[in-house]
């Protein structure tokens, strides 16, 4: 499985995947689920990062087309006028995927992917998408500031709790952090390294950091809101029984 | 959908079940998911506790059956010589149903149901089974003590940080309401009341609450927690992005 969560909050975008892939217990592997597209010079300022759950032959095509046709002539992403358009290319790509894949030699297989696109194109605000596998996709709101794919319900609570769309960025990569920590806690299909992308309004500039399992702030992060945790449980009102 | 979690501990079992079922969004009704069996004076003693996921038609009957059969001769849990054999029973009894609601009418209903079911008769400890839709089942250990049904991942985070089989009964019954109120939190379709039973080891007398919206201890535990948790995430470590 996966694990992958974004935010589109006041100050910019927070972007957190795992790594680990499974087709069975016994396959298991480490992608990368983030994918970042940037402008050279030419062209409109535009950064998006793009994370995938699902089929992985499926998410790779889409990346790969994705990123080959930005080279040539035609619409692509890094042409697109906005991001809603980069969604759309998005989503008719993982259709034409899933179309060129399905056939006879299918055998029942589940060639669908989500997607989560976000991003900044010079004009407009940071936007965020979430592509289905059926290429249809919905945009975040200020009600509703992120997404999950994957295995999301494990790390769904803290976010419930603790996320607004003006927390600030550093404390929204925390909670994320946090979120896909109790997801590997209770769920053996999503694991280390992790990336973390923090992207700053009008920045252009997003910042990237792969956490493995020695990284010294994520290590300290996971003691702490263990401790802390155990503690605020230790701390709740006697039972009445 | 539903919520029940049990746990077998050194001292007793501690089950929780919420009330909430829903055939669509629009068709949400309040049962009772957690049905006590206890013996009379008659018959070796014996508490036996079972709660309940899947479809309402399925459980109703199961439990009628159980309930009707324990009035006369034959082979039932009132008069079962171990829990082993009360959850063969209750196995059984969910293939029969099942059995006898599939048909050229079932247009693709899932009849399917899990159960959870614990108790203790005189003679042996507590024991607590996981009872699955095809009627097979698996039972808790020291080293796994709990089972959960329904919308199980949303809960399962704290259980898996705070529970151990030496918890005590009070600790283990404030981790499981935290449990059901994190799935409450984000998930629709799991919902107030909620009964709890306590049953102590070798007591043969369970303890049983009903909490509602308006239950003192379960407000101020759910405030406790949201603002023990609110405080340690403010307090962890400055993240260095």
């Amino acid at each position: 499985m996966t694990y992958c969560v974004a935010m589109n909050l006041r100050d910019g975008l927070v972007c957190v995947s795992d790594s680990r892939t499974n087709a069975g217990v016994d396959h298991i592997a480490t992608f990368r689920k983030t994918h970042l597209f940037r402008s050279d010079d030419s062209g409109s300022k535009r950064v998006i990062v793009m994370m995938s759950a699902g089929n992985l032959a499926t998410t790779q095509s889409v990346v790969s087309l994705l990123r080959a046709r930005s080279q040539h002539d035609g619409e692509h992403v890094m042409n697109a006028a906005n991001m809603f358009e980069v969604a759309e290319l998005v989503g008719r790509t993982i259709r034409e995927v899933v179309a060129r894949d399905s056939g006879p030699q299918a055998q029942g297989v589940d060639f669908g992917c989500s997607m989560i696109v976000g991003g900044q194109i010079a004009g407009e605000p940071p936007r965020l998408f979430n592509v289905y596998p059926q290429g249809n996709f919905i945009e975040s709101t200020e009600e509703t500031p992120f997404f999950q794919i994957g295995e999301s319900k494990y790390g769904r609570p803290i976010i419930d709790r603790v996320l607004r769309h003006d927390t600030t960025l550093a404390y929204a990569a925390q909670c994320a952090l946090i979120s896909v920590d109790s997801t590997m806690k209770s769920n053996l299909s999503v694991g280390l390294p992790l990336d973390l992308t923090i992207y700053r309004y009008d920045s252009f500039a997003p910042e990237q950091y792969r956490i493995d399992e020695n990284d010294a702030y994520f290590r300290s992060l996971r003691t702490a809101w263990s401790e802390g945790l155990r503690r605020a449980f230790n701390e709740l009102p006697a039972p009445p029984f």
